[in-house]
């Protein structure tokens, strides 16, 4: 039996979805707060889970041809201000630095919010001829954004992420580029982190400053509110022009080249987290957990449970895999294990010795599972990828369940007075009714999916001809 | 026969080595500089170097037991103050920021030139007990200090590093890890970068802001001068009594625990070219290199040899290995390469298709070795194995020829007027001597080296009793 204290440590999902959050975070040891307002320190649990993000990320990244690089985390006032929109999207939300040492700085310096500017400086250098092209690049750092509200890994002043700048020879190049990233987030979503994605393009008002489409992939948490969890933009050639990036091409003819950015960051672990916690805390997709396996050992004081138990970490190398030998009970064990969200707890004591098995407990569904030992390494297998492959058929069905269809402004009012999801529904196209629509029931424009489906002819809002599906939702 | 051309654009070592340097690593394309003074742009080229470092050192931590986190890049003022000798350290030299978004902050931050009072900050909420130590923390990040004089790896106002910061219950525990760090930095520097270093520690007037004893790695670059190379510091209990970090201890009394911090940078990379390149470029050690193996095809638009180059490449798939297929010619591609350090390149033409062999050349040395194919992947991990070894033996002799004795002031100055190296002399322990030293030859006590030598009994200065012997240099 795992012990209740510490559960009984964590406010339940019913009661107060935001508050279960901040417990779970703190209790499952992913973050802590600091002395810095709206920063976070982000503890071996949680970083753990971003190197695993990373390393899997990065892979694929390699894959498909992208560098990485790393460019200056300052950006000087003017070179922030050459694009318009740009900067009116980030500059009331930077970091301004003034001082170098003791002097003033002659130009303030902002604290990178995102770097497209900084990689267009970069370029405008580095290409001069179509031999020069592409440029897939791509660097992981940490971005400031001086938020009002923060909460951890969902909106942070500091938060790490990746960032890929390309700069291509054509338009169709950068679009698919744009695209190609973004079903690689999502294919890693799904994969991984076993977080079901609507694929789409947001409408103009949602779109990224700068760019001229910006493409994303939205999640539904576990308590009906959206997560937009990785964006890729293509800029055409705005960026080019207001930087004078051109290159020569064969032709010998000046041409502006064409840019796309892509960005997934450590926001995604609050994803991990509102997708599939509990009301016993976290649960992580096996291929994505730090620890896959826990072993435990009952009565450890006993002797031959201890080396019993280190045998049996030795027969399941292949995992990631560690002995909780600390002098706590198991119960309280148990518990630990079960808010830190580890797959799989493998419990094995003197009497499991005697009997040569011993049992595993799968986190998600808490199914026990009686293994002998020559068979445990092949059963931990099966219940680690079937863990994966049902976490994301939960997370699908859950999303499923709380996504609706509304036909008429009436039928949309109704629906978001009464729940929280995703709903479907026809737009005419104009912003008009977008803002009026956030202004009634504070719920925004999602995406418009790739998967269009044709539910009604009218907007669901104006009730002019409509053009395009939308998901709306309220948002993190 | 390499092209010229490529080789004639970088001036030679002889001739003006800072000027060398400075060629070298744009011509490698390891930088570029930016629109943001004294901070630089690292290439694809020189990131991979940064994260093949990284790769290793990190499993080498892990392997002893650190684990990774991640704290803001802001420091609050008050929170650098506290600590007398870290902030008079430290204060001149930061970056300040005074903004965030469009409103003063109440209290300006600094970005982080190193984070100790961070991680202070952070274990005084997290260390309560005994059971809480010791915590073995490291993050991976970039930091800042405001330089005046700034040079591509060396010295920039940006720079990426590692730093450690552990908390410990006892003084000894804290000595044993700060030394145990300085080893696993000796360790990896001569393993994987063929960078043989003298370890030390440092004086009073060269330690650490803040710290009780700093341990050093002092390598000697091509032109004689020294680079300190990574560092590792005992606080002692300084830090965690103005920060008022205590523990209960099993005896139920509250101690102040004892802590450490070390750090390796990107500085490092500057050590890689300063110790390995030569008048052609950058030398690459093998187990660091990105790319081992460039493969070349002589006359590729003949029939077969691109796809034989293909083909060896995937014969050789355990290294990492690259075909050169651009519409370069042969000469110009193999002064790419050795500019770019690539420890082995593989010509292929028709002729050696023909033959059914291949030459393997060695960047160090240009050895040529004629190979069949089917030898063709031992010979590799040969050549890959034998260069390793002979650039560590090869830096080994020239430290060991550029290392001189001085008995006695008239010696010492002498060896600096004609020469530049590491002079060993002895010592009285008094700063006073240090700072003549300096202000005479414009040299520094770079260590006290563990392997003490006794090669006199009296001051290279001040003519008193010695306690020490010292390398002295001119430093990086």
């Amino acid at each position: 039996m795992a012990d209740k204290k510490l559960v009984e440590a964590i406010t339940s999902m019913e009661t107060d979805f935001a508050q279960w959050y901040t417990d779970v975070v703190k209790k499952a040891e992913l973050i802590d707060y600091t002395s810095v307002k709206g920063c976070m320190v982000i503890k071996p649990a949680g970083y753990a889970l971003w190197e695993n993000i990373q390393k899997q990320l990065d892979s694929m990244f390699k894959e498909n041809g992208v560098e990485n690089v790393y460019l200056p985390m300052f950006i000087p006032e003017s070179l922030l201000q050459k694009e318009k929109d740009h900067v009116e999207g980030f500059a009331p939300e930077v970091a301004w630095v003034t001082h170098g040492g003791l002097n003033p700085l002659q130009e303030r310096l902002c604290v990178r919010p995102t770097s497209e500017t900084l990689f267009c400086d970069f370029y405008k250098n580095e290409v001069h001829s179509y031999r020069d092209l592409p440029k897939v690049y791509n660097q992981w750092c940490s971005v400031v954004r001086w938020e009002k509200e923060t909460r951890p890994f969902l909106r942070s002043r500091e938060f790490l992420w990746q960032e890929g700048h390309t700069v291509h020879a054509t338009a169709e190049e950068a679009e698919e580029r744009t695209i190609r990233m973004l079903n690689i987030y999502a294919k890693f979503c799904e994969e991984y982190l076993a977080i079901p994605v609507i694929k789409g393009r947001k409408t103009e008002k949602e779109k990224f400053a700068g760019a001229e489409a910006t493409y994303t992939i939205e999640a539904l948490m576990h308590d009906g509110k959206a997560l937009q969890s990785g964006t890729s933009h293509n800029f055409g050639d705005g960026f080019a022009k207001a930087f004078e990036i051109q290159y020569t091409d064969k032709d010998n003819t000046l041409k502006y080249v064409h840019q796309t950015s892509w960005g997934l960051s450590t926001r995604l672990i609050g994803g991990i987290i509102m997708v599939h916690g509990d009301d016993s805390g976290l649960v992580l997709p096996p291929r994505i957990a730090p620890t896959q396996i826990m072993i435990i050992p009952i009565q450890q004081h006993k002797e031959g449970v201890l080396e019993k138990a280190e045998e049996l970490a030795g027969m399941l190398h292949n995992f990631r895999v560690k002995v909780d030998s600390t002098d706590k009970s198991p119960g309280w064990k148990f518990s630990e294990q079960e808010m830190r969200g580890i797959p799989i707890r493998v419990e094995i004591g003197p009497k499991d010795i005697e009997a040569g098995k011993c049992i595993i407990c799968r986190r998600d569904t808490r199914e026990k599972i009686e293994v002998s030992f020559s068979e445990l390494e092949s059963k931990a297998a099966e219940v680690l990828e079937t863990m994966q492959t049902d976490m994301l058929e939960r997370a699908r069905a859950h999303r499923e369940a709380h996504t609706y269809t509304a036909a008429d402004f009436e039928e949309f009012v109704k629906i978001f007075e009464e729940k929280t999801g995703f709903v479907k529904a026809m737009w005419c196209g104009e912003q008009a009714c977008e803002d009026e629509i956030k202004e009634k029931l504070a719920v925004t424009s999602r995406c418009m999916p790739f998967e269009q489906e044709k539910i009604g002819d009218t907007c669901v809002c104006c009730g002019k001809p409509a053009k395009k599906m939308v998901y709306w939702g309220k948002a993190y």
